[in-house]
């Protein structure tokens, strides 16, 4: 028979990345195109260890079902370390966990956005939020990046041109693709704009503990006075992505809702993953985990960024990361940029995502390109970068 | 500030039945509104051996990000098993590992319906899945059941007046919450139906391998000739509802839309149980295991039964279950059944969940309840029915 699909999701198409990274399954790919965490990062030890306790010492909680608003220990730790972190109010917030941060946008967007209505976003932006937020049909309108975040001339434009706007979607801390991170002058004016045309901020912050250089910057929740911001939070890149626990935080109201979206989705987020992340942060030096993390991102990015120094041809411009998994390297305006990307992969074996895959629409103009410094091996970064510039010396020098 | 929900979910309520969950914390509440596995139903042992075997063999894979379909190992399983059971057919369809077989139907829905297009349920019905497809503002109508499944004329009358029908939802086995099996000769002319109005079917089948009495029915699935039934499976009633692991099968065209709607929601669900349901089904003998879990429920359905005829009033008709986790209790027409569960709770400390919550409308008139016997210890089974059944006596006799 046929099949004639939703509106909401005939236009949507499967995530670039993630059909890069099948790609990448051919073990001769320097894949660049990733945003795992290093393989060195996980603590097995500590986990092998919690895993044998948990499945000794309270087996049948982790396999029986458990509440929607997720389990009651972790919940009470992270409200307690993000009230000390100034991102949760304890008299008029709740927090929720979700499988993986990723929900908390689906579920924010289900809970608040009707049809058409608009949801600014950085223009680039993670793709996997872009669809979650296509997959309700809102209204999708990005806002350029420049140096130091969202334009704010340009939000307000985009405000006033979209007097509909529900949601404001910002990835402040070492941006996915773009690893620039929000300064918090500019936090402050897009958070005034946000009062002014009455409209909520999804503050996204997946990397914000994997700051290997600079100042830690204020985030904009903890600027938030109103019950304006919703804070998207993750265990993937400080713990382990594959047990998909997150959290959210939101006014209350909010959180009902959202907590009732879940439960018609998953019901639940596995126990497993939660009761692993609570007993990790009681009983491990979680600061000197995260400490650990920074020193491999801090070397592996600067050894990304000392490649690219010396091999690839001048004419690119780089971002310099101060935290998280990736940079974005940009080629003068009119060279084609999908061209290189197409011949690194099949002609070269390095992986890379075109910047179309983060832009609002793949057909939206961009002439840069995401690396990704996690996931390979040091040799990987030294061969793979030199290979890259010899092919950006051929084809724009 | 004021937070305006979107229409989807403005007019949603948390699940009544998880809200009872919470209150049953009180462990001097004899709880039969849950539906939990019997936790001597789960299979410590092996978990905890394979639990460790797993982090010592290959932590990184289950730390580590996997893909949007479902851990490969576990997919080949299932295919070739559904495939073994007339549920899958490798030429035409394809099977996606969901977070618990309720995503299945969440997925479905989004991918399908648009607002406004009709979905045909039993009526009444599981709560979750009413209140996933309420969550995409679908017209639900439902249809009664009759002792033998959904009744036909009643359904044909639904499809005409409905020309916008895209699913009807059925769970023909030992259906929640009536524990009603839907007959072979019913599901024949429930599919002719489907053929006839062009419509799809979701065949939600938590239960079937939980049969304690009489003889298998073919699923629909194995009925279907030309891809209209999507088929949900879970590991939740069988392994661990904790683990969230569920499957769904259906045409490859509806499962590639599945996958992009899932990708935006959970990115993937946890690698360790989807792991160890793998595992699990490679070392165990499955089917001995499931032999384990009819002997459980027979004996604590028929101890249930074997309570309610020794102290229930004999105006109280009930339903008798081949299998799964429920039976249905009905007054005579007129009496007042929230007001019976509600003194059992108050006054007597029995939860039941009044079958309210389970009809297409709260508002729905209904003078039944669901009484689960999973979850419940021997010597709360008996004494629970021996206090609700003085309580019938009181009001009803």
């Amino acid at each position: 028979m046929n099949y004639s699909f939703s509106e909401k999701v005939s236009h949507l198409q499967a995530s670039a990345i993630r059909e890069i990274l099948k790609f990448t399954a051919d073990p001769e790919v320097i894949s660049f195109a990733a945003g795992n965490p290093a393989p060195e990062a996980f603590p097995v030890a500590d986990v092998q260890r919690i895993a044998k306790e948990l499945f000794a010492e309270e087996p049948i909680a982790v396999l029986q079902y458990g509440i929607t608003e997720g389990y009651t220990p972790l919940r009470d730790t992270m409200k307690k370390r993000m009230q000390d972190a100034g991102n949760f109010k304890p008299e008029t917030e709740d927090l929720i966990i979700t499988s993986g941060a990723q929900q908390v946008m689906e579920l924010a967007c289900k809970s608040l956005c009707n049809p058409g209505d608009t949801l600014i976003a950085e223009a680039p932006s993670f793709i996997g939020s872009l669809n979650a937020f296509k997959s309700y049909n809102v209204n999708l309108v990005g806002v350029p990046l420049d140096n130091d975040g969202m334009d704010p001339q340009k939000l307000e434009d985009t405000l006033k041109a979209n007097p509909n706007t529900k949601l404001i979607y910002l990835i402040p801390n070492f941006q996915n693709p773009t690893g620039k991170t929000t300064t918090l002058a500019r936090r402050k004016e897009i958070y005034a704009l946000a009062q002014k045309y009455n409209v909520l901020i999804i503050e996204d912050n997946p990397y914000g503990d994997l700051r290997f250089a600079g100042e830690d910057v204020p985030s904009i929740k903890s600027l938030d006075t109103d019950g304006r911001v919703i804070y998207a939070g993750s265990f993937s890149k400080v713990l382990a992505p594959g047990i998909r626990v997150g959290y959210g935080i939101a006014p209350k109201e909010v959180i009902q809702k959202m907590v009732v979206c879940k439960q018609v989705s998953d019901v639940q987020s596995n126990n497993f993953g939660q009761m692993l992340a609570y007993r990790f942060l009681q009983e491990v030096d979680f600061d000197a985990h995260l400490a650990m993390l920074r020193g491999i991102y801090k070397q592996k990015a600067e050894r990304m960024m000392a490649g690219i120094e010396a091999h690839f041809s001048k004419k690119i411009d780089f971002t310099r990361p101060q935290g998280g998994l990736f940079l974005w390297c940009t080629l003068p305006e009119g060279n084609d940029m999908m061209g290189f990307c197409k011949r690194a992969v099949a002609e070269h074996k390095v992986a890379l995502v075109p910047g179309s895959a983060f832009m609002i629409s793949e057909n939206d103009v961009t002439y840069s390109f995401r690396m990704n410094y996690s996931t390979p091996t040091d040799d990987a970064i030294d061969k793979g970068t030199e290979i890259l510039g010899k092919l950006t010396k051929e084809m724009f020098d």
